[in-house]
């Protein structure tokens, strides 16, 4: 089965570098500090990161101390971006599918993945080939769009009151598992919901032990400063899980 | 502070049971298999049975096996039923909060609670007293409202067509956890929401491992004999889960 690959979309492309480099969007205050939070001490560790895009991760682990890290992503032109923007001695990228990290040789100490596993359809053997590419004592972080998010797919997302303020999240199928389409900068970006439970169990079947799980929402402090993020309380935008190979 | 006994109004008990005995309520088609297939074999096992009721489970863990079963409920007159109904000379029925366990002699070897943790503030505490009345290897087996269903507060909780189905269930306030008042059969019922994540971490942050989450819903095979559950793949009732004291 062909492996999706909207980020060598052009026009997908230059939508997402706009949304990312914009100041206080939701990845910077929400996904990448939860993903911090979970990561162990990076000393002297080998890392894998798991569609690693243009490799800010990659440079930020090793300014963190890693020895060395594999950066694997399916979007050719993201590691250009990687290669001028983010290269080091330290960094290999390798342009493949996750799904394809069993032909990788050796094994890591920390796999990170950042906002990419929903795009995988198999998630189950994803994991499976994750923990057999992992030291004992090894930590998985990963973040990925929330379920409450991934469930929906089709109609109005928010209901809302006259003057457009959003209300309600309009939930649907949220049992229903498996592939949604959705325009996201281009039609037909296709995302693979998985229920909570699902995203616990199947790391439990490989043999994982769940240690922390992370849905961020904007604090008081941070509403101040960012009020445009209060609906987060409503649908929390991020899942992000630590678990332990032991 | 004083702890929630709706069980003991008399509207909310007469009301209770009557949906407790309709052939294919929720409980009996989802919770009950969904629990039960979380239990461990219990044949000489110690059992601690949360907000027994009136004591239909600790009655058929006996049947199962089970060595002893401790069950606790805040409500006398839930226990009343329990004495006449489901008594054996294995089963203590103690009327006392399950926030009151730490006074309890002895460890056990299975904890179940069954729909009843949701109405519980403290929800780390009990689980750590929970924790420190297990035996080593124990399980800790819960059912609880699903949190899709106990974030909501207020409003419509469902938005429908012009025919009246179901479309999307209202999700609002899922990041806000705490208190809940509803009216389920009398008015100003309390119940504690407690996103998902946290649930999983307050289980982790005590020591347990989390073996299983289940969200039940209706399969095809089900939904052919009774449609009416359709709306369960929008808003799971439940969610259970099982943790190991290793």
């Amino acid at each position: 089965m062909p492996k999706q690959n909207i980020y060598d979309d052009p026009i997908f492309f230059d939508g997402y570098m706009k949304i990312r480099e914009k100041e206080g969007n939701a990845n910077d205050l929400f996904e990448i500090p939860a993903l911090l939070s979970l990561l162990p001490d990076l000393s002297g560790k080998s890392l894998l990161d798991l569609g690693c895009g243009y490799g800010e991760h990659c440079k930020m682990f090793i300014d963190m101390g890693a020895k060395s890290v594999v950066g694997v992503d399916i979007s050719e032109k993201m590691l250009e971006v990687a290669h001028r923007e983010n290269s080091d001695p330290k960094i290999t990228y390798l342009n493949i599918p996750m799904e394809d990290i069993d032909k990788l040789d050796g094994r890591f100490d920390v796999v990170v993945s950042s906002l990419a596993i929903h795009y995988v359809e198999s998630f189950a053997e994803v994991v499976k080939k994750i923990y057999d590419k992992m030291n004992t004592n090894g930590v998985f972080v990963f973040s990925q769009e929330h379920p409450i998010g991934t469930a929906y797919s089709n109609g109005n997302r928010w209901t809302k009151d006259d003057n457009g303020n959003k209300l309600y999240v309009n939930l649907s199928n949220y049992c229903v598992e498996g592939e949604r389409e959705s325009t996201w900068f281009v039609e037909g970006v296709k995302k693979y919901h998985r229920t909570f439970s699902t995203i616990v169990n199947t790391l439990v079947d490989v043999g994982f032990t769940v240690e922390r799980m992370i849905e961020p929402f904007a604090d008081a402090e941070m509403l101040k400063k960012y009020p445009e993020h209060d609906n987060l309380k409503h649908k929390p935008d991020f899942l992000l899980g630590k678990a332990k190979k032991m």
